[in-house]
C-alpha cells in the first residue's frame, strides 16, 4: 500500500474547514494529523508531522500560516482570500529559498467551475457572440460574481488574442440595465433567486448554433474534490501556483 | 363531413402571411378562398365568400381591413400591430352594431409563449423570487422584448393582487446593469446571441426549489397553430377579444 | 392580531418532521403546541390543545395517528405514504361522521412540482409531442420516479380527453432503452447523477416551438411552503382531499 | 490583399451543398470557381483552377470525387458519409504518393458540437457520473444519434485511460428503458420532439456540483463555419485527417 500523506487543516471550525476535515478523513490515501482552530498554536503542525497544510482561515491570518508552513518545509493548499500583490511577492521570495516546496492559492476549488471557465474561454473565439448569466441566492451582496468577472476576463483575452471582434448587438432602444453589465466587452447578467446556491452559464452563439457551458454548485461539498486534488498534487508542483487550472489535465 | 370554413388571408405576400396561406391550405377543415397582397381590392373578399379574414398586413392598413370585414359580417383574426386605444374604441363601437361578429387581435400567436406567460403569472404568487431572461438574435433593436414586458406586467399584477412583496435582493455593490432592468418590480435580463430566434425563461424561486417556464420559438411556423386556433374559434366569440388567452382552455 | 393556529407535528425526530417543526416555529401565524416522536402518547395532542396535526411518520402508524386526530376534531395534514384504497375508504367513513373536519393527504408537498405537473398536463393538449426527463441522485432505487409517473398519467389523461393522438416518432433503429420507458403513451427518461437532488422537465414540442416546465428540488426545505399552505387551509376544506392541487389557486 | 483561395463545391444542388456555395461566396478570402451538380464533369475542376474541393455529394460518388481531386493536386474537404476502412486505406495510399496534399473527412462540421464533445470527454474523468441526453425532431429514424454514440465513446475512452470507474447507480426497480441505453458504459437518452432540430447535453455530476455541456443546432447554417475552417486549413495539413478536432486550437 502507498503511504498516506499527512495532512493538517487550518480553520477546521469554519464551514469550509469542517468540510475539508471530513473529506480528508474519508480519503484512503490521506491521513488527517491536525485540525486547528483559531487559537491553536502552529507549532502543533510540526509535532504532528504534517506534510501538507490546508489553509481555510481568514485574510488576517492566512499569510502567517502559509509562511510558517513553507519555513518548515510543508506544502500548502490555500483557499483563503486576501492575497494581494504584496503578499504574493513576499511569498515568492520565501519559496525561492525553499526550492522543493509548493504552494497552491486558488480562488475557486469547484472543479466544474474551473473547467467550465477554461473551456468556455478556449471555445469563445470560434463564435460571433458570447454572454454570461450567473445565478445566485438573493443574500449575495455583489453583482456580478467574482467568478463571472474572471470568466469574462479570460474570454475577452482569448478573443482579443485571436482577433475576434466584439459580438453583434443592434440594440437602439434599451430600458436601463436590460442588456446587463459590460466586463471587458462581455455582457454579464446577474440573477438573484431564493433557493439557488451558485450557478453560471456561458452562452456562445454562431450562425444556426449555440454552445452552452453551465455549472451548478449545489453545496460546499463541491469544493472538496478540488481541495483533495490540490493536496495530492501540490508536492509535485514546487513554487507558487495561482488557480487550479495548472493542476488539471486540460490538454486536448 | 363538416363544411369547410372559408378563409381569406390579407398580407399574403409578407413572411407571416405566406406562412398563414400554407397553414390554411394544409388544414382539412379550412378552405383558402382569397390571398390578397398590397394592391388587391378588398371587394374580392365579398366575391370570394370569405367567412373569416386573417389580417397580417401593416399598421397603416389593418384598421381599414378589419372594419371592411366587420361591416360585411366577416370575423377577423388580426396579428398586425398598431392598434392603439383610439382604434380599439372605434372598433368596439362598430362591433356593437354587428352583434354576431367576432374580432381577435393578438400580439403573439405562439401558443407556447401565451401559455408560459399565463402559467408563470399564476404560479408566481407562490414563490419569493421571480426574474425573467429573454434571449433573441442580435439584430433585435429593443431590449427587453415586448413579450417579456407583458409577462412581467402579468406577474407583477398577480403578485400584487395576492399581497406578495417584491423578491429579496441584498445587492449593495453592482456594476451598472448587472441586475437587469426593472419592469413593474420584476427584473428582466436581455441576452442577444447570433444563432438564436426568440426564447424566454421565467424563473421562480422559493426555499430549496426553483420552477422554470421556458419557451423557444425556432421558426415563424410556431405562430401558425395559434392563428388556426383563432380562425376556428373567432366565430364563436362575438365582440372584441384581445390576446389569445381567452381562446385557450387553461382552467385547472 | 389574528389568533395563532395550534399545530402539532408527529414524527418530529425524522428528517421531514424536524424541518416541519422549524417551519411551524418560524411562522408568525402558527404556534407549535406539540412535537411527538415514535414513543410519545397521542393523548398529549389533546392536552396540548392541537387544532391541526401534521403527520410525517411511517406507513405503519399514520392511519392510527390520523384517525385519533379526526376522532378528536383535529384537522390533519399528511405526508406519510402507505394510504391504499382500503385505508382511504375507512377514513372517508370516519370523516362522514365528523362533517367539519378536514384531512389532506399529499404525495408531494413541493409547490413548484405540483404546479409544474398541473400546468404541463393542461398545456400538453396543444402540442404534438411530449416527453419527460427526471433527474435524481444515484442512490435512488426506482426509475422512473413516482412524480414522473403521476405527471405522465395526468398528461396522458388530458390528451386523451382532448382527442390528441400519441406524439410522432419515426424511430426504426433503436439501441435498447434509448427512447426511454413508456408510461401511458408518454416517454419518460431517468437520469441518475451524483450531486443532484430531485429535478424534472416536461418538454412539449410543436411546429417551430418548444415549451418546457422544469422543477428543481435542491433541499427538503422545498416541501415546507406546501406543508404550511396545507396547515393554513385544511380547516377550510372539510372531508378528505388527495393532493395539494385543490388547495392552490390555479384557475386561469 | 491576400490572394483568394479558389474553391469548388461538389453536390452544389443538395441542401448542404447549396449552403456551402452561399458561404464560400460570402467569404472575402475565398473565391468560388466551380459549383458542380450530379451530372457535371469533374474535368471542369481542372479548367476552373480549383485549389480546394468541397465534397458534399452522396456515398456512391464521394470516393471517385476525392481521388480525382488528390490526383490533380487539389486538397479536399469532405462531409459525405460512406468512408469505410477499405476506402480510407486506399485513400491513404494515394495520399502517400502526393505528399503535399491534404484531405479532411469529418462526420460533423458544427464547431460547437465538435468542441462540446471534446471538452466533455476531457472533463468527464473529474466527475463520478456522466450521462448524455440527445434531442432531435421526430422524423429521425435512429436512436441514439451518431453524434451521441461518438461522444459516449470518447468519454468512455477518456475515463478508462484515467482509471475512473463506472458512474454509481442504485436502481433496482426499473420500467424497461427508463435508464436509457448503454454505450460503452455511458447512459444515453434520446428525446424526439416536434419543433426540434438537433441538440445534445452531456451532464457530469460530482458531490454537490453539476457541469453541463449543451449544443443546439438550429439550422444547417451551423455547419458552414466548420466547412470554411476546413477550407482555409486543409492546405496546411497534408495527408488524411479524420474529424475537425485537429483543426481546432483546443490546447489549454
Amino acid at each position: 500500500m502507498t503511504e498516506q500523506l499527512a495532512v493538517a487543516v487550518l480553520g477546521a471550525n469554519g464551514r469550509m474547514g469542517a468540510e475539508a476535515v471530513k473529506a480528508v478523513e474519508a480519503a484512503a490515501d490521506l491521513k488527517l494529523v491536525a485540525a486547528l482552530g483559531r487559537n491553536d498554536s502552529l507549532d502543533s503542525l510540526v509535532e504532528a508531522g504534517a506534510r501538507i497544510v490546508v489553509d481555510l482561515t481568514v485574510p488576517e491570518s492566512t499569510e502567517a500560516n502559509v509562511r510558517f508552513a513553507v519555513e518548515h518545509g510543508m506544502h500548502a493548499v490555500v483557499g483563503t482570500t486576501g492575497w494581494d500583490q504584496e503578499r504574493l511577492g513576499r511569498l515568492e521570495e520565501l519559496l525561492a529559498a525553499q526550492p522543493g516546496t509548493g504552494v497552491l492559492i486558488a480562488p475557486n476549488f469547484a472543479l466544474g467551475s474551473v473547467l467550465a471557465s477554461a473551456f468556455a474561454a478556449k471555445a469563445s473565439k470560434y463564435f460571433e457572440s458570447v454572454e454570461i448569466i450567473e445565478l445566485h441566492h438573493p443574500d449575495k451582496v455583489d453583482a456580478p460574481s467574482g467568478t463571472a468577472v474572471r470568466t469574462a476576463q479570460l474570454i475577452s483575452a482569448e478573443r482579443a488574442a485571436a482577433g475576434v471582434p466584439a459580438g453583434p448587438d443592434a440594440t437602439t432602444s434599451e430600458m436601463a440595465g436590460a442588456r446587463g453589465c459590460d466586463v471587458d466587452g462581455v455582457r454579464v447578467h446577474s440573477v438573484r433567486l431564493r433557493g439557488l446556491v451558485a450557478h453560471q452559464e456561458v452562452l456562445l452563439g454562431g450562425p444556426g448554433e449555440q454552445l452552452t457551458f453551465r455549472h451548478d454548485s449545489f453545496d460546499r461539498a463541491s469544493f472538496m474534490p478540488g481541495v483533495l486534488l490540490g493536496v495530492r498534487t501540490v508536492g509535485m508542483k514546487p513554487g507558487l501556483t495561482l488557480g487550479l487550472d495548472d493542476y488539471l489535465d486540460l490538454g486536448l
